[in-house]
């Protein structure tokens, strides 16, 4: 049994978005025969993809060849669109969120789907949440580890945030829209320094503003086992300490009494460094995720955990899928794990 | 034996620099009674500080009550003035070096030197840096960890680290300017984020743009033990291999292969991530540095070293005192180690 908690996908197709909306800065895609797209903004090339990123029996026999039992689905973060109109942001999530509903309908047993959301507009975005919820049965939404500049202890993210909570709806936390990415012109460092970079700012964000300590049902993931969060956290522990006038303001806790209060994925690409966010974080906090279909992702999925000769069963186990059936929590009897009791599998000791 | 290499001066007083160059942006200190002052640029508050950051008596008191051998100054980033005029920048670094020199002189068991330079100007930052090695004595110089958004590949710093690499002169890169920091309004956040990430893109700069590989003599060293670098190094390593068309265009190695060709300080405030750096860049490439006299440093300096019971008298005393002087090579025999025989003291083992 493995669950990747980390993919993406895209619909095959989709609007024009810039004749849809009237204006630009959305991400088209231009087929390239049967197995090739590219992502194109305001003409511009963003990315290359195949077929995986969007065909779901292709992904079932990669999973299949890779061991994969099931995927959770989430929207490539350039669909975020959080700059847009607000309806028009909505509009385009329900749109994206009725395609992921739809692969996952086809194939309960082998995608769970976390939604998009309008972050821009809490109102917006609360009323699709609750319909990606209810009425669709994913299991939660993805989110950017910022919206348009504004950090996740921002007021309006709370509020979607609150939502998620009293929905027991999963939050996924993904980079997008990098710090600093305009001082990283080179060697990709937006991906290997702004996006760590973002993880630990988002972390710090729902830390020191309170928003874990006032919302203690809120089941949040950051991607890339928390970024630079983890490797840093005796410099951000210690900054606590030093200045309390600065970091006290809303916590009384210093940050490391809310480890264990947020989960990770385990893409980390190092042995020595998924061992330390399982110290910190807790086995039961850290899911296996792969970033598939994307090249920075790991290939096969899964692979460092079953590589790790120093992890025993029951450990590799929570890792490779009992702590994403935790964090997702999925309510139908079919997306349960088959081989776990009923009642068991939500909530893995 | 113990050698602080990551402290901070300022001379006591020194003249207006808005009506010395005619315009603002400069610090200027405001006294408080005997032991106190204020960091003021352009009338706005910056840091309180207190007389252990100007007064060397103090200092040395400070020292002996934490069992510190010597300190190695360094000016305070806000002092580096990049941004300014090159010919006056030129101009405050002389002054800056000449007073901090005059510190290290006339208490030469004690203290070593680090100058700035105008970095921002290639030509005149080598003049002064020969000046400082060579009409000085200092045994280097420390810079930021970028040049007005220039990351530390830029062809004008690549020129002053060449210099310093045939002045064998040490190079101490501290963060400043941090990237993303208009995205950190609150907790501290570019100190305890903000950083890591600058010390990160630093260190990656020098890798993937191939400073190290074509300066073999260069020693250079990053604070705050490389920041984010160490603990996202495997998606670092990860990002090598999956995107040579981006990441292998000045180097054919993987980032991993230049572990141990610079040195770093050990103030990562957290036993687990000091184990980690020593694993990482190897015990000869960690010095003991407390950031001496702030509020975020480590006190009382070298406390973490020396409360780790795991490690055995070689290594805490390569941590402690001989990787900071395998670092910095000082000339004069007053200033080498006394318990350490002549020649030995320059390359521990």
């Amino acid at each position: 049994m493995k669950i990747d908690l980390h993919t993406h996908i895209l619909p095959e197709n989709w609007p024009n978005l810039r004749e849809k909306y009237g204006y630009g800065g959305f991400a088209s895609i231009e087929h390239c025969g049967e197995c090739r797209a590219r992502l194109v903004i305001d003409g511009k090339h963003f990315r290359d993809i195949e077929s995986n990123c969007w065909d779901p029996l292709r992904r079932i026999a990669e999973c299949d060849a890779a061991a994969v039992t099931r995927q959770v689905l989430s929207t490539v973060p350039v669909m975020f669109n959080y700059q847009a109109r607000p309806e028009d942001t909505h509009d385009l999530s329900r749109f994206l969120n009725d395609h992921l509903a739809g692969v996952v309908d086809a194939h309960p047993s082998r995608f769970h789907g976390l939604g998009t959301l309008p972050m821009q507009s809490p109102a917006l975005a609360i009323r699709e949440l609750e319909r990606c919820v209810r009425e669709l049965g994913l299991c939660g939404v993805e989110i950017g580890t910022n919206i348009n500049g504004k950090n996740l202890d921002d007021p309006g993210v709370f509020e979607v945030l609150e939502a998620a909570a009293s929905l027991d709806a999963a939050v996924f936390v993904h980079p997008w829209d990098m710090l600093g990415r305009e001082r990283m012109p080179r060697y990709f460092l937006p991906w290997l320094v702004g996006m760590p970079a973002e993880e630990s700012l988002a972390i710090c964000s729902v830390i020191f503003g309170g928003v874990l300590e006032r919302l203690p049902g809120l089941r949040i993931c950051f991607a890339h086992g928390g970024g630079a969060f983890p490797g840093t956290l005796g410099r951000i522990e210690h900054g606590f300490h030093a200045r309390p006038d600065l970091c006290a303001v809303n916590i009384q806790r210093p940050p490391s009494a809310y480890l264990g209060r947020f989960y990770v994925d385990a893409l980390v690409h190092d042995a020595e460094a998924l061992r330390q966010i399982v110290r910190l974080f807790g086995v039961n906090r850290v899911a296996m995720g792969s970033d598939y279909p994307f090249p920075l992702g790991e290939h096969p999925p899964g692979h460092l955990i079953e590589s790790m000769p120093d992890l025993d069963d029951p450990v590799r186990e929570q890792l490779l899928w009992k702590t994403a059936l935790d964090f997702l929590r999925p309510r139908t009897a079919e997306t349960t794990a088959p081989a776990v009791a009923p009642g068991q599998a939500h909530h893995p000791a």
